[in-house]
């Protein structure tokens, strides 16, 4: 191993700490009240280390959020890669929404997270613009998802993937903050979850099978 | 004039002057920073005056948030109530959406302030029942004006006024938002939000004029 590879490594493990400790101080004290020393206590870092890893504390909570959406959109990618690898009978696209629903729920504190970088990211210049290249990012890859599955099934969509992917995510989101100040369950989250998205679904897709 | 309607007249006149402070103070420092304190040295009322009128700041705050949305509906009711009064020939409905979208759309602290709010209704369990019903309030009126407008050019949803209504209500505040951080003219998030709406409405709305 080289003098690099051990460089980069000790270097991830560095970020990774800081991210680990970062999103258990939020689930703490919220975004806000979170500061970098507390981060830095936690994972056992000096400012030092904190600066030469993070820009600053939007950009590490940024990232933690990068992390969060990352592993949805993997697991996501991972079972539609699955269903479009089936050579044989597929499941039906309604049960194929209900599958993507439960392997893509956020936690509590992920809703939270995310609710609190965006407002952030009205506030200040700097976190609106990693916040748009990371929103850009996600629509593009819904998009890629929503093309793959659409050309799988072989249907039609009454409007660009790329609308349809921003109009998706919005929905998702707004039903996460629903769930959370209705404080449904785990169950009744994905549930609800899989209704609005076969109602959109339904109406967007033509030859979507119809409830 | 009797006592008992010069005290609701006075009552309303403190509410009044407090929601306006309240305004003020959120602009200058944001939802969180904003105390009870600077609101009522802004409206030059005492705590007392404040906490016979509401319950706690985000009461105050939520009863803004509604009067800005309150507007915002009253404009669109107003413009519909005129479309479907209209006996002669009618403009067609793509002309309409971008018509309401410009009667609707919110200041910067609009945006803002719809978005600190969620939060907090997502962190405070009293914050959150008054959070849901205004809510609620908003997709009941959103989904008589699709109803009135949809029966008066006879066009047919493909999904229920109701479910559309939500989809519409968080296509826009992802718009606000989107606005906000790609740091959008006022003329610029008319015509996203006209664009937007327009392909929702083409894929829901049968019959609805493709562009």
């Amino acid at each position: 191993m080289t003098d690099a590879v051990t460089g980069t490594r000790r270097r991830e493990n560095t970020r990774a700490r800081l991210l680990d400790a970062a999103f258990d101080v939020f689930a703490e004290v919220g975004l806000d009240a979170a500061s970098v020393e507390a981060v830095c206590d936690r994972a056992g870092f000096t400012r030092g280390a904190f600066y030469s890893n993070f820009a600053s504390k939007d950009e590490l909570f940024l990232e933690l959020a990068r992390t969060v959406s990352e592993r949805k959109l993997e697991a996501i990618t991972e079972r539609v890669r699955e269903i479009t690898a089936e050579s044989g009978e597929r499941e039906g696209p309604e049960v194929i929404v209900q599958q993507l629903v439960e392997v893509s729920l956020d936690s509590r504190q992920g809703v939270l997270l995310m609710s609190e970088i965006r407002t952030r990211a009205m506030r200040d210049e700097q976190t609106a613009v990693s916040y748009r290249a990371w929103m850009d990012g996600m629509v593009a890859r819904v998009t890629a998802i929503i093309e793959d599955l659409v050309s799988t099934y072989g249907m039609t969509l009454r409007m660009p993937a790329g609308e349809f992917a921003q109009i998706m995510l919005d929905l998702w989101e707004s039903t996460a903050v629903s769930a959370l100040t209705d404080r449904l369950s785990d169950e009744e989250t994905a549930r609800l979850m899989g209704r609005r998205t076969h109602v959109l679904a339904d109406a967007v897709v033509e030859g979507f099978p119809a409830e």
